[in-house]
């Protein structure tokens, strides 16, 4: 049987710590997904979904890439929230996904197996390791740091480049992390990337999860950005419609159009019906406003209650919606993500998967459970069993 | 800006004829979904569908590789229909659209930028074409011929393998040909596979759409073939749920499990509503013989029509739901396109984007129009307005 080994190289963990759980007593901590089962879109969006359907639309393909008020939709929020003014006929791309956006970002930029070089900050989003993997190019990791709170080193972003570095990739705000860059850090990042003719690629699909008030950069409003930049976004984890699988990408006319004929050869246009409901939820999006308030009170409560446990450390995360605990001191990620789930019928995700910076460290998300109370009692559970650890030096 | 240059190589047809219509008097005979405008779904599908939105659920992330209730419904239609049994957990993979199963299926075969050689029978499916080139593979054309009804000739196939041959692809029902293989070109393929350790990956989008009671033959049910076949099955083609994008592929166990994880980063999970749709119309598949009573009609009257025309010459279709159409001794591809546009105000797509056999040809879809009555104009229409060119010989 014929096939690429570099398949063989791409990575998912095998322990699924959710599937371990006890159905009466277990929580799940796991999953990116905010609306399983806690916060309730507003019904103009359930409704826009369903209207489309019961109106006959939605079943058939949609225009191949996207409908002209989705467009328009989309370019109001462009300008609006990211300040990005957008000819949509020109530098916007729908995706049946956002994760298909990042992938062909990625590969836009990388000529397979030619030695091209990917720079990642590490610890970083599990998904850009494997896409770079199967593409036959380098992953390099420059490291960040939480005495930096996680943001970047220039000097460390500079010698992480050489001449076959293609691209840097930054998810803003990051996952695993929780960073969100500064002003300062991204146009550090832009100035590297046109002094050695790199392109990034940006991912911002927690870009509405940003606490105190926090200023958010979309990274192609930088000088000397907007023709070396494919901006990926998401509906998926800000906007919370993760079934409905709609990403989109702004990047340059040149690559967008090419992007366009290479989506529509290798996903297809987008879901129909779906785009109908993220045109509601653009347009009724205080309802974020309103997790986001719920997410912060978690996300105090868990830097409150997880750095008092004994060898724990964790930073309270500018954005997203999750810890990014360190825990080396009592184990490594998979000793202690099977721990919690035997000891405390919590599941968490291991931090061995988000780089090399991330063995020693679990992700809790603190989105998922149903109300304040049960997160509480979950983050309660983990202190509690974390205690009992051995603390090593 | 830097990207790789094997973007360029995409090819997508430039002059969209349909959009060049008259609103008034234009007839699309383009499109390959069979759903805008002329058939209407069983309202059971359609309720299923809403009923997944009204429910409240579908808007969640799906189970990773599809629902259970989805798994145990293409289960049971690939037992019924195709005659294979699958282990679900393990040879079954759900896409978010068949386009992207068959882009990974090819893909898993093929090591990027290595010199890997695929073979297409020509003309073939277009996008077939665009997913070699990207990969950085070489597209290697077998041609077949309306005097065989576009049968694959062994001898021809044996003449395309090189040491570089890594997979065949075959699409069947083929497209835009029509043709479907019979059992024995199928028997001969896989053995030309085995005896050279080949992959094939088979492409059954319009598996359901077979004229006269011809035996349909899946190829993963031959000697030999289920350890290195990847059989990529559709839902928008022959049940017309083009909208919903969804897609699934049976292959081996170790492919499978590699393919589950790709799928998971490069474009997530199945759009979740979509699935219930699915199983409904694969419990009521019956209106998908209603269809092809409709599709039958006029693909007996196009042969017809357009075989009275001095210098145009069609086969009558054995699958699928278009008219591949000799024009060459009228002019090219692209001239008559643009002339059938203006004379006849009747939209029909070019052959030469499928391969290098398919200039002097023009595709002509008969799933498209309200009604056998308006598709009989069109088909007039078009007969009338070659009528005046001039023959070549």
């Amino acid at each position: 049987m014929q096939y690429d080994k570099h398949w063989e190289e791409l990575y998912f963990p095998d322990f699924s710590p959710y599937q371990s759980l006890d159905p009466k007593k277990g929580i799940n901590l796991v999953s990116a997904d905010p609306f399983a089962p806690d916060c309730e879109l507003p019904e103009a969006v359930v409704k826009a979904y369903q209207d489309v359907i019961v109106e006959g639309r939605g079943l058939h393909y949609a225009e191949g890439n996207g409908d002209a008020a989705l467009h328009q939709t989309i370019q109001k929020k462009l300008k609006e929230f990211n300040g990005i003014e957008v000819d949509t006929e020109k530098e916007l791309l729908i995706t049946a996904g956002s994760a298909f956006g990042l992938y062909l970002s990625i590969r836009m930029c990388i000529c397979p197996n030619r030695g091209d070089e990917v720079i990642n900050f590490d610890p970083t989003f599990a998904e850009n390791i494997n896409d770079v993997k199967v593409m036959g190019a380098k992953n390099v990791f420059c490291s960040v740091y939480p005495e930096d709170d996680f943001q970047v080193r220039g000097e460390n972003l500079e010698k992480c480049i050489t001449e076959n570095t293609r691209v840097i990739i930054v998810t803003n705000p990051g996952n695993p992390t929780g960073v969100v860059y500064t002003r300062e850090t991204l146009e550090m990042i832009a100035q590297i990337a046109c002094k050695h003719d790199l392109m990034v690629v940006c991912d911002q699909c927690f870009e509405r999860n940003v606490y105190d008030g926090r200023e958010y950069v979309s990274m192609v409003t930088l000088p000397g950005m907007r023709e070396r930049t494919l901006n990926v976004f998401g509906t998926s984890k800000d906007y919370g419609l993760s079934g409905l699988r709609l990403g989109y990408v702004v990047g340059p006319e040149k690559l967008i159009s090419m992007m366009k004929i290479a989506t529509s050869n290798m996903v297809g246009t987008v879901p129909a019906a779906a785009q109908y409901a993220v045109i509601a939820a653009m347009e009724n999006s205080e309802y974020i406003e309103k997790w986001n308030e719920r997410f912060d009170r978690r996300r105090k409560l868990g830097y409150e209650i997880l750095n008092q446990v004994p060898g724990v450390v964790c930073k309270l995360p500018h954005g997203g919606y999750f810890h990014w605990v360190d825990i080396h001191r009592l184990g490594s990620s998979q000793e202690i993500v099977k721990y919690l789930v035997e000891e405390a019928q919590v599941a968490v995700g291991g931090g061995h998967w988000f780089g090399e910076n991330g063995e020693g460290h679990i992700r809790i998300m603190y989105c998922r459970p149903k109300s304040d109370e049960i997160y509480k009692i979950a983050i309660e559970r983990i202190a509690e069993a974390l205690k009992k650890l051995k603390v090593n030096e």
